[in-house]
């Protein structure tokens, strides 16, 4: 079969490997519906992560499943599954109290980026849909593999509630699934802190009332405007690097919590300035299983659409050109089709 | 009046200065019942904060009003009021939404450890007791000032909820009131880290489960047999060291959150393991004025004896030897009458 390989930074190639077959018996073998590219997966494409040679790259995707083990019993070759990024039995503690990110049993879904992908911990990670979908439907179903729990994990991190004034620091598309989140979960004012006219649009769509283009001082200052000198009541760090974790915690106000999910690189956090103005944080790696239940009807029901984040699609040979759309950022989130 | 001075780091002076009077129609004057020495005194004591020679030093204080200001119309002199280490309107945006130590007219208690304190904002900052208390119940009300609302702050900040496992790093007198909180809010199992035998005693009587002796990785070993690998639901860090910190970072869960109260020296926070283990951080100056209806109708009632934390009293002449004893951990905390 055809996967997407990274062979070095910048370096994207699609390779001929054997098909996935069951390793363990909590395995299933999904053929792949759709996949996407993630903002974590141009880490190791910029080479701010360590790039393994060869390495298949890609975990998120919905598709069919073709193959259970023995100890898979809620799904059977046919059924059309989403694929959590991160895998989870459903069962430990971990899981149990709400960090499925953390399961003892967990790892993360391989091959996505390809014809055929593997999950391990099947059992507890899938969530799968009454019967085939529509086409239409399958964008918004693939971003119930990551960036939409993502987005959504940040907004529960930061304690969301009705009436919050929200800002979101970032506008890829975790930063706009936030958006999404932050209105869904009744906040009246959602301010995405955006500069890129086609991701502001986005961020509009998905309920966002205000725009700030500015960064640094400056944007701190416009939230500040906008907020009467208060600041925000939530926060919403959909980045990752310093710059961004900073500016979050220059447009919080006191006693107010910064969501995190993207894996930090190069962040030292503002320890002195959370403390005098207890600012917490909270966040991290989503745990995805945890919020399909709610995610799924919310998607299934049309009463979001969270596969607006998806302005390109590609054939899953381009997508070395797909990488280079989303790291150029001439595209938001591209998904491809293999 | 007589009324403590840091000369230099290790430098303890009782100077003789004017007693304070009302700058604003915003103040009040104190007359000292009773004050105490503050584990974040001892910062500049050790040279770990800047010190400008000849300035007055503590904040922690319990007494009767002499003088008001116009604008302060709930109190009279006479009363016998907990005067809060950190003052506010109760008004703002932030006092409102319980960040009382962001207040926009906040400040600090000056004058504490003297014969008079002033106190900016009485209005909003201060709470009085019905009548004059007896002398037994002042040590327990002096720590409404500061460390009991600080521990239980910390405890808040943690999340701790009935049932929980909670951790607490730090067994100084704001570790201890950690202790006190996290059983007062239902803890099924309360650690203290400590190995100091009479602070275990002090954890004990404040509800204490078990005693973890031991630091660094023995200590998060420790835990983790105590809570079958598991990990803490809470966890308070009441110290301030990047070592404190680092420790409750080992010893906490999977999504549960770090809570601190102590002033951050030289802490870096572990944010990749934050992120990969969804810990939270939060807390900071304790918002005292939020906590205290609460905390002084426990103390008043007899429900909680805080006050156990002073293991030392010595007459204000002796401050000096005060801060040594707190220096050198000869002593827990200690209460100076002037």
């Amino acid at each position: 079969m055809r996967v997407t390989t990274i062979q070095a930074p910048g370096e994207i190639r699609l390779e001929e490997r054997p098909v996935p077959g069951i390793t363990a018996p909590t395995d299933a073998v999904i053929k792949v519906t759709a996949s996407c590219i993630c903002g974590s997966d141009l880490w190791p494409y910029r080479g701010a992560n360590e790039v393994t040679p060869g390495s298949t790259i890609g975990h998120e995707m919905v598709g069919v499943i073709e193959e259970v083990g023995a100890d898979v019993r809620s799904f059977a070759p046919g059924d059309f599954v989403v694929v959590p990024f991160c895998t989870c039995d459903n069962t430990c503690p971990h899981c149990l109290n709400g960090a499925q990110s953390a399961c003892v049993n967990g790892g993360f879904t391989t091959g996505a980026q390809g014809e055929y992908g593997l999950v391990t911990q099947a059992e507890g990670s899938l969530v799968k849909t009454d019967g085939m979908p529509d086409a239409e439907m399958i964008p918004s179903l693939l971003t119930l593999s990551d960036v939409f729990p993502t987005g959504w994990h940040c907004a529960v991190a930061a304690g969301v509630k009705k009436g919050d004034t929200v800002v979101v620091v970032g506008d890829g598309a975790v930063g706009l699934c936030g958006v999404l989140a932050a209105a869904q979960m009744g906040a009246e004012r959602v301010v995405a802190m955006s500069r890129h006219e086609p991701r502001q649009a986005i961020a509009r769509a998905f309920g966002a009332t205000d725009i700030v283009a500015q960064r640094g001082r400056e944007g701190a200052e416009a939230i500040k405007d906008l907020t009467d000198g208060v600041g925000a009541d939530a926060v919403l760090e959909c980045v990752g690097t310093d710059d961004a974790m900073k500016q979050a915690f220059t447009v919080a106000r006191p006693g107010s919590t910064v969501g995190f999910v993207g894996a930090p690189h190069g962040v030292e956090l503002p320890v002195r300035r959370m403390f005098v103005k207890n600012i917490g944080l909270a966040g991290g790696m989503a745990p995805v299983r945890r919020y399909l239940p709610e995610l799924l009807e919310l998607v299934t029901t049309g009463a979001v659409q969270p596969g607006l984040v998806f302005d390109t699609v590609l054939p899953l040979d381009e997508v070395a050109a797909g990488y280079r759309a989303m790291d150029e950022r001439t595209a938001v989130k591209v998904l491809l089709q293999p």
